[in-house]
C-alpha cells in the first residue's frame, strides 16, 4: 500500500512569479500532493498561476494558502526540510533528495511537514534555514547549480511520491520474464530447429548455441515473448520439413 | 570518478512550444547533459527557448539540432528510450526512471543514447515507440498523470545525473557522525556536569542518563556538535563551582 502524502505540504517562500507557483501546483498534483503554502507579501496574478497549472490542479490551486511572511508562518508544521543549493560551511548535515524524501514520508505519517523552497534569485535565506529540521540539496552539474523553482519543486514531489510508493514498484512495472524452464524449453526448440535446416554442425551444435544463448539472456526474455519464439521455430521446421519433401 | 553522460541527448518529437525547449535546455544543463536534439517540422521563436533556458544554458541552446521528421532521425543513436505515460498492453516492458536511467548510463558510455519525448498534447505514438529500445515510465498519482514536458525532461535529467555520480553519493554529502569514543565522552562529561548540579540522583545516576543517550543517539549527533555539547558542558560546570563559592 502506498504511504499518506496529505500531512505534507510544499511551501513556498516569497515566490517572485506567479508562474513558478503554478508550475509548482501542478507538478504537486502530478505526484500526489496536495497543499500548497505560499508565504509572501506579494499579490499574485491567481490568472497566471491556473494557467500554469492547468485545469487538472485547479484544486490544488483554490486550496494554496497564502501566509504573510511572520515569525510563525510555519508553525503549523513539526518537521521543516529546507532546500539550498548552497552548500556553506555550518549549513549541514545536507540530505540527498532521496534521502530526504524518505525521511519527509516516514514524518508525516503522524506529523504535518512542510518542504520549504526560497525565492528564485537568493534561496532560502539563513534566517530560515535555521528554522529547518533537515536541509536538502538536489545534486547539479557544478557549472549551473540554479533550478527553476518549479522543476526543484518536481523533483522533490517526484522523490517523495517515489519514496511513498510500495517497496517493490519496480515489481509493479516490469513484466515477468520467462522463467529458467521456458528459456531451456525454447533454447532445445531452438537448436533442434537449427539443426533441422542444418545451420548447426551435429557433431558440435554447442559452439553457436552459446551465443545465442548469451545473446537472449542479455535480453531478458519475457514470457510470451519466449512463446513468440517458439511459434517462429515451429514455423521454420514445419517450413524445412515441407521444402525437402 | 562520475560517468561520463556526453553520450546522452533529449531528443524532443515535435514539440509544440519553444518554451518547453528552453525549460528541457535549462534543466539539460542543470544536470550535465549538452546535447538537445528537436526532431519537427516547425519553426520554433528562437528567443522564447533562449529566455526560458537562461543565459546559464545559452551554449546548449546554440548547440540545439533541428532536425526534421525523417525516418532516419534517430539513426545516429544506438539505444533509444522513449517515455510515455500511457501503460497500454503491448508496450511493455516498462521501466522506472532510475532504472532507465541506470542502463542509459551504462550503455553511453560506448554508445549514443537517446531519450526521446513526445509531443506536449499526446506523447510519443506507437509509430515512434516501435524504435526504442526500452521505454520509461514516470510514475505519477492516478488523478493526473500528464506531466510537462519540461519537468518530464527535468525527472529523466536528474535521475540521469544522480546514477551518473560515483556510487557513493550520500556519503559526499552528508557530514561525518562523531565517533562513538567521542559520544561517550561527552556522555560521561555530560553526567559528571548533571551531578556537579545535583540533576542526578548520585545514587542511581543512570536512570535519567539512559533518556539522555536516547535523545541524542536518535539525532546522529556530528563530530563538530559533540566538541559544543562539551563546551557547554565546561561552562556550565565552571558556572556551578563559581557559584557554590
Amino acid at each position: 500500500m502506498k504511504a499518506k502524502t496529505k500531512n505534507i505540504s510544499i511551501v513556498l517562500y516569497k515566490p517572485k512569479y506567479a508562474g513558478n507557483i503554478g508550475a509548482a501546483a501542478r507538478a504537486a498534483k502530478n505526484m500526489g500532493i496536495g497543499r500548497i503554502v505560499v508565504i509572501g507579501p506579494y499579490d499574485y496574478d491567481l490568472e497566471e498561476i491556473k494557467q500554469r497549472a492547468t485545469h487538472m490542479a485547479a484544486d490544488v490551486v483554490e486550496k494554496i494558502q497564502f501566509v504573510e511572511p511572520t515569525p510563525d508562518a510555519l508553525s503549523q508544521f513539526s518537521y521543516i526540510v529546507g532546500t539550498t543549493a548552497r552548500l556553506g560551511k555550518f549549513r549541514g548535515p545536507f540530505l540527498t533528495p532521496r534521502q530526504a524524501a524518505e525521511a519527509i514520508v516516514n514524518l508525516s505519517q503522524k506529523n504535518k511537514v512542510a518542504l520549504l523552497f526560497g525565492p528564485e534569485d537568493t534561496g532560502l535565506a539563513n534566517e530560515q534555514l535555521r528554522l529547518c529540521h533537515a536541509v536538502v540539496t538536489i545534486p547539479t552539474a557544478k557549472e549551473f547549480t540554479s533550478l527553476n523553482l518549479g522543476q526543484a519543486v518536481m523533483i522533490m514531489c517526484y522523490e517523495i511520491f517515489v519514496a511513498s510508493l510500495p517497496d517493490v514498484p519496480a515489481g509493479e512495472v516490469a513484466p515477468r520474464l520467462a522463467l529458467s524452464s521456458e528459456l531451456e524449453g525454447m533454447y532445445e526448440h531452438i537448436r533442434q530447429m537449427l539443426l533441422d535446416i542444418g545451420f548447426l554442425n551435429p557433431d558440435n551444435p554447442e559452439h553457436w548455441m552459446l551465443y545465442i544463448r548469451r545473446f537472449f539472456s542479455r535480453s531478458g526474455l519475457l514470457s510470451r515473448e519466449v512463446k513468440i519464439i517458439r511459434g517462429i521455430c515451429r514455423q521454420l521446421q514445419w517450413y524445412a520439413k515441407h521444402k525437402k519433401t
